[in-house]
């Protein structure tokens, strides 16, 4: 059987008891470890299964599937996803992959970052669709999200932003050069992802449109949601930008933009996290 | 400490670690019970816990909160909820109760329908506005839904449809005698909302529009999703109406009416749940 196992958001306990009890059965154990991180490193997970994890990097699930998948017909094999085992496209396709090679499969569903936004107080079912914000670099300011954003206003929902991930990342020096060095990871935060969006509206950049957001559109900022550290701040998108980075403090970092079909109630659990209203109190 | 606590989706081991260590060291521990419910009962959770349950209805949690709340600065309760802590208002709305009674608050998140839908193989960044679709009554047939059906379908996004859950619910008889007499608990199957969706359809209702769903909309059921029984059924909804109300088996049901930005990965992973290729390939 191949386990495809949610841990959730935080740390090695955010696995489900049924999770826990595939995991220890298991003779091969996989953490894929690009899409998303966890609070905890590798040996706190292995002390904690009291098995050993094999890290999983992109090119390794999309190009050795087959390696993952050796004789997982007979014995148990687990596939550990932080968040849920469908949070991402590239488990999707290893569970097509396993389908499509006859073996069995048993998903362990967990919390993500796709339902665990509920702790901003915002409702849920008010989201629309999901964007996710890549980093600039040198010679590009990607803005390919923005319609989809406007797409949720018009409709007065809110838009959750899933911020940029590069794990294992070559320069485009080394890729060139065929070197396998590594860039260090990089997780954008949430002052990095406000710049970027003030900046695509600043320049008007083609894709732009004030439909979608103005600096004064209502955000709030999730950052490590889920753990002990969690911390969420609300305020305009000009007054995010004005908080100390470190405020938001490590990663991993969301955003979301508020729709205007907000409810009083939404708008109450919201206002404890106003980075105005404690501005106006000290 | 107040904690709020995600049971997951189906049977007593879905909890996380970390939710089961907060409740068993709970003194008192109360299950939300109305607005959705897990594949095990309360004694089978109770055995698991080594604790007892107390089962909370609406009038319960909405009108008693105080008593919820009592004494849990110094003490541990432990607030069960099927899914995720943020899945329901009602949640919400205890968490910010305990916060304006100065009670510490720890949300505990697991997998709800909102994340887990993705077992369809549909992408979740793709999905639109949630909508919940109501039992018709004898006077009336609700189609305020529709549009934001509609929303969704004009950008191409997936709708997840919510199906009624009616618990500890009264005939107008009984209510209106002031007796405390409660009807059967009905949770919607499939068949039920097909039928619904296409009546409103068929009847032209006020609120409906083709832009919505037509006979031909791709819809996607989802029975107990992340459970062992768990089925899921791909069609249009003339076609999940053919299909025999016993196969789509006991509650939970959801259903997912799939939108036109459809990737070639989704469709294939839908392709296997098909109701048509089933048909041609007896």
């Amino acid at each position: 059987m191949l386990y495809v196992i949610g841990l959730g958001l935080s740390d090695e306990k955010d696995i489900t008891v049924n999770g826990l009890e595939a995991v220890r059965k298991s003779e091969r154990i996989y953490l894929e470890a690009y899409t998303s991180i966890l609070l905890v490193d590798v040996p706190k997970l292995e002390e904690f299964y009291g098995k050993s994890v094999t890290v999983a990097d992109r090119d390794m699930v999309e190009t050795e599937s087959d390696a993952i998948l050796d004789r997982a017909s007979e014995i148990d094999v687990s596939f550990l996803v932080v968040g849920d085992p469908y949070g991402a496209t590239t488990h999707t396709d290893l569970i097509l992959r396993a389908r499509n090679a006859g073996v069995p499969v048993k998903v362990i569903h967990n919390a993500s970052i796709m339902n665990a936004a509920g702790a901003s107080g915002l409702q849920l079912y008010n989201f629309g669709q999901t964007v996710s914000i890549p980093f600039f670099t040198e010679t590009w300011k990607p803005a390919s999200f923005v319609p989809r954003i406007a797409d949720n206003m018009r409709t007065g929902s809110h838009t959750l932003l899933l911020l940029d991930i590069k794990v294992k990342e070559q320069s485009i020096e080394n890729l060139a050069r065929g070197k396998k060095i590594f860039e260090p990871p990089r997780y954008m935060s949430v002052s990095t992802a406000v710049n970027q969006l003030l900046t695509l509206l600043e320049e008007g950049a083609e894709g732009y449109t004030e439909e979608a957001y103005t600096k004064d559109t209502l955000a709030i900022s999730l950052s490590r949601v889920g753990s002990d550290q969690q911390v969420i701040k609300a305020g305009t998108l000009a007054e995010l930008a004005e908080v100390d980075e470190e405020e938001f403090g490590p990663p991993l970092h969301s955003m979301i933009l508020v729709g205007s079909r907000l409810h009083d109630l939404e708008a109450e659990f919201i206002e404890a996290f106003s980075v105005s209203t404690k501005e106006k109190s000290q």
